[in-house]
């Protein structure tokens, strides 16, 4: 067993199998083409572990990202951001070994890809169905049919379908807003699937951000899908109500570096660069950066929200807790944390650790 | 010449040289040892660049950056952070190759180091005066008597003096407040040298934020000088009144891959993997991740803050322009923007890239 003495991203192995398990059978059940994001994890063993359930085509948010799993054994493999023309070559490249799809969402991406793609390349065109981070909105039909009759030029280049990230279902203040959010942004690809039918009869429809794939159940007419997160889940997401505590599989293991008796307050060895800086708001309506478990009587126990990682500077966290768990924490313990946001956490780290005792390396070493 | 096509960190290594000489020379004219921390750059390219104007001493934030700088050839390195214990196997082995100091603060932390230094070890106290992080509170001259008292027991370590971090400057709402809390610490450090002084005849104060060791002139008394930010600086600085635009050594540069003239907003490549989330609040009430920088007629031109980076995901950046600003962007355009708070920007980079063309690798593919 690796002993922990610094800050460590530790990955409930089982939990994490259950995750990727229940949203391989909901894709199945609703006739979609599971490709999940690998942008969470960024590991090619954690990848492994999806094949399992007879993942082969994945999902990636860099060029980069498509190289490193490219390299690791995946051959099917769509960047789900606005192609970077800057990134030609390397895209080219890739698409000489592997399945490649990329995003398009304007026409001048359009016009490089089409005068340079080398070698064959699918293409999704990215929809904006209400997140208002990019794409195209859907009223825009004429840069739509642009953007197509400009790849035309390239028989390299085939258009698949119309992707959208419905990123907006993290800003829902209720369940109940992820699932209008969802149904609206469902119409909204559907009408626009009907709209291409005709000229395109293989066109596909490709959604799946995880609060919407986690609780939602109508996905009729969607040919793909595409969550992330829910690999790890987090606090983030389980404030949302798309996961409970204990589907979280993932914990920073943080040692106790000191005591504030006069603050009730923990310093641990973890910080900012460790975390991330995401926050969610706690009930005392204060940024929360993590939740705590202890062990009390050799069993690990969940604290409350009274008990919380308050604070991050570079290298230092400040948990805050009643008198009565101050007490039963001592300099020298490992404290387990609750990240608020499992993918920038995630990121951070060079290595897992699993529950298995394994050590796994990720993509940060590649990339 | 390297080719940006990805999100890139850039130094302007003239300014960079500029932040560094006028630092020396401060700690030079106060009478201080320059140890300079090392936690920003975390490079031990940048490192050399210290070696041409006399630094032969460092501050890090952990165990493995002082592995990382002790390979690359320094030998005279303080672990600002409160010791971790789990570490001792590390810092013993350090100490046996370089003069190693750590930071203690509690009894706990000080049994330990007492029962399990190997080799010379020096110490100082982390006393908090006033940033309420962590340390030991002035008033608590029991815990420093007992720290002091434990340490003695074993004939390796050396009590070296009193170490703060006024971080508190960080939150002032003006110059003024920097130069009131920097002064009212060094009274607290200089009221805890003079209690010492008698029984550790070269008992030493150890002190400087960046914030405060920039515009404060009033150093009576310290002997060591210990700022880190100011190599690179940041908006963050800028804001507090601690550098000007012109001292910012740093950039990130990032690739366009869209436009929504709706909302005038622009998409870049550079999200939270390579910015971090720290903000500052804008003119505009709402937070700033970063200023930017375009080419107008052939010359940069920094743009007001009309135009600033106001949204991030993990890999999306999102500019928001005015109209006249809009136009002057486009697709595949590469765009520099100004990091909030150059630690966290750097810490995500595996390479930096000089103003000289030279790439720079940093411990990130060491830590």
């Amino acid at each position: 067993m690796i002993e922990i003495i610094r800050p460590t991203f530790v990955i409930d192995k089982e939990v994490c199998l259950q995750n990727i398990e229940r949203m391989a059978e909901k894709a199945k059940a609703h006739n979609m083409r599971f490709r999940p994001h690998f942008k969470t994890h960024q590991s090619a063993k954690v990848g492994e572990w999806f094949r399992h359930f007879g993942v082969d085509a994945i999902t990636v948010s860099s060029v980069g990202m498509a190289e490193y799993f490219a390299m690791n054994g995946w051959d099917d493999i769509t960047i789900a951001f606005s192609l970077n023309i800057l990134e030609m070559a390397h895209i080219n490249r890739l698409a000489a070994s592997v399945k490649l799809n990329v995003l398009l969402e304007n026409k001048e991406a359009a016009e490089v890809l089409a005068a340079k793609a080398q070698n064959p390349i699918g293409v999704y065109l990215k929809i904006d169905t209400g997140y208002n981070r990019t794409g195209i909105p859907l009223s825009r039909t004429g840069i739509i049919d642009a953007i197509l009759d400009t790849i035309a030029a390239n028989k390299k280049i085939t258009f698949k379908g119309f992707l959208t990230h419905t990123g907006h279902t993290y800003a829902a203040r209720s369940t109940n807003e992820i699932f209008s959010r969802q149904f609206d942004a469902l119409l909204k690809m559907k009408s626009l699937k009907a709209a291409y039918l005709k000229r395109f009869p293989k066109v596909e429809i490709s959604m799946g951000d995880t609060p919407s794939a986690s609780i939602c159940s109508n996905f009729s007419g969607v040919d793909e899908f595409r969550p992330g997160n829910f690999v790890f889940y987090d606090l983030m997401q389980q404030n949302l109500g798309a996961c409970s505590m204990k589907d979280i599989a993932v914990r920073m293991v943080c040692p106790v570096v000191a005591k504030h008796v006069s603050r009730n307050e923990v310093v641990i060895y973890g910080g900012a660069v460790h975390f991330a800086k995401d926050s969610i708001l706690n009930t005392d309506g204060k940024p929360l950066f993590g939740r705590i478990i202890i062990e009390k009587d050799g069993e690990k126990q969940l604290l409350d929200t009274n008990n919380y990682l308050s604070r991050l500077s570079q290298e230092h966290g400040i948990i805050k807790t009643t008198p009565a768990n101050f007490r039963e924490i001592n300099v020298g313990d490992l404290i387990e944390v609750i990240p608020v946001h499992s993918c920038l956490t995630a990121n951070l780290a060079k290595t897992y650790l699993t529950t298995d005792g394994e050590e796994i390396p990720t993509a940060n070493t590649y990339l």
